[in-house]
């Protein structure tokens, strides 16, 4: 099977133009079959501010009313995802940026509400697996904004992490999926305090000892369990770190299942 | 050859909710394969005054500086573009929206500075004709927005009108091609004060003639001049109406080559 690098790149890379031209260079020279899957970060929010457009914030999170979820749409689905795909283009990578709707690319459900309302926002239930094996064999690049659809017409505000995720699962029948987490930090840390305490390689073994030493705790729990089920779901394995990582040479944090 | 209907939605569309669904819905229904090709209309107007960005028109032509290029990729290539896949999407017709920059679909040069500089706008000077195929083949029906790019990361705001006629062109190799332009008309008027006086079918002989009576003069010139251009290039036909035409049934014109 070919392999296949899923990347993840968060807010802090999207919202700082030379580290986003920095990580495009890189991501752009990357060999072989690759994703990209982007969110907006904090731009939303400023536009928000700019529209006059109230935001609701529920435990952190963003409530995506049909204001919002145009300011979202614009952002992601048109500026962020147009100004990459114009840029790795002029690096020499053929890009095409696509949402969920897009060849109905990602499904997704609008989020149940139990106690509280998100608003337009996706639970993800499938990827179009052939539109995205057609692309890559064809030498594109599927740049993904973090919107997806309800095959109803509606669009849907996703998380970011999630739809990397969906898509490595989906397309682990096809590929050897490499799944890259690309953050703020190096990667998991021994000690939060220092940034070059990074954990080399964690198996669920090592992952159930580091929980109960509660080196991992709260918020990182369920985005390593999310891990650990798209490895269980057939993804080779999951990377997390610095987005220099995908240039090689520089320490992160790679999850696989154990060899046994 | 496999026949294809390039179809191009003036803004009068784009701008009005229920006129947009029910083009939409005759668009779903249209056999074969297909192309969508849309402006924004007034709306990029709209926004910019609620952004309080300043809009400059020169002799009724946009300057577009770098906020309003943004404002267009946030909405021709974002709310406008994803929104109409989406609805098409959940009409049974998989779309996917493109700019020009997406899979180096469309390519344009920014427009040289002679007597007014009109920003980021890019004069056309080809198309990726693969990428068509590719999609046409496994069924897809590209929803091309207004945007092209420079292959050196710009972004550049570009004719509706002339990306529907270098598709329609760059394509006709491919296939039998038809060039459908949807405006606020049911055609090319003998008579602009009576709105049913549409002239079925002209030919460049007879195209002579209405220009030397002034049936066709002013803004129509250009306009049916690049339709023949397009004929010229190996388009086999281009049809100018309301976008019911698209339903059949529907008077509409019809610009031909001459038989001889």
């Amino acid at each position: 099977m070919n392999k296949l690098a899923v990347v993840k790149i968060g807010g802090n890379v999207i919202e700082d133009e030379e580290a986003l031209q920095s990580f495009l260079t890189h991501f752009a020279q990357m060999k072989g079959p690759k994703i990209l899957v982007h969110g907006g970060g904090k731009k939303a929010t400023i536009m928000a501010k700019q529209l006059n457009v109230p935001v609701q914030m529920v435990d952190g999170r963003r409530i995506t009313d049909a204001q919002n979820l145009d300011i979202i749409t614009m952002l992601y689905g048109g500026k962020i995802n147009k100004n990459i795909v114009a840029q790795l283009q002029a690096l020499g990578c053929n890009a095409l940026g696509i949402s969920g709707a897009d060849g109905n690319a990602i499904q997704a459900v609008k989020r149940p509400v139990k106690i509280i309302d998100y608003g337009f926002v996706g639970d993800v239930t499938g990827i179009h697996a052939e539109l995205f094996t057609i692309l890559l064999e064809k030498n594109f690049t599927p740049v993904c904004c973090a919107i997806t659809h309800d095959q109803k017409g509606q669009l849907l505000n996703t998380n970011a992490d999630t739809i990397a995720a969906a898509l490595a699962q989906g397309l682990s029948q096809h590929f050897e999926v490499s799944l890259w987490y690309c953050f703020e930090k190096q990667g998991v840390l021994e000690n939060i305090e220092d940034a070059t305490s990074v954990i080399e390689t964690i198996t669920p073994k090592q992952y159930k000892k580091l929980r109960a030493a509660e080196i991992i705790h709260s918020g990182m729990i369920p985005k390593i369990d999310n891990c650990f089920e798209a490895l269980e779901k057939g993804v080779l394995e999951v990377k997390i770190g610095a987005p220099e990582m995908i240039a090689g040479n520089i320490q992160h944090t790679t999850l696989i299942l154990d060899d046994e």
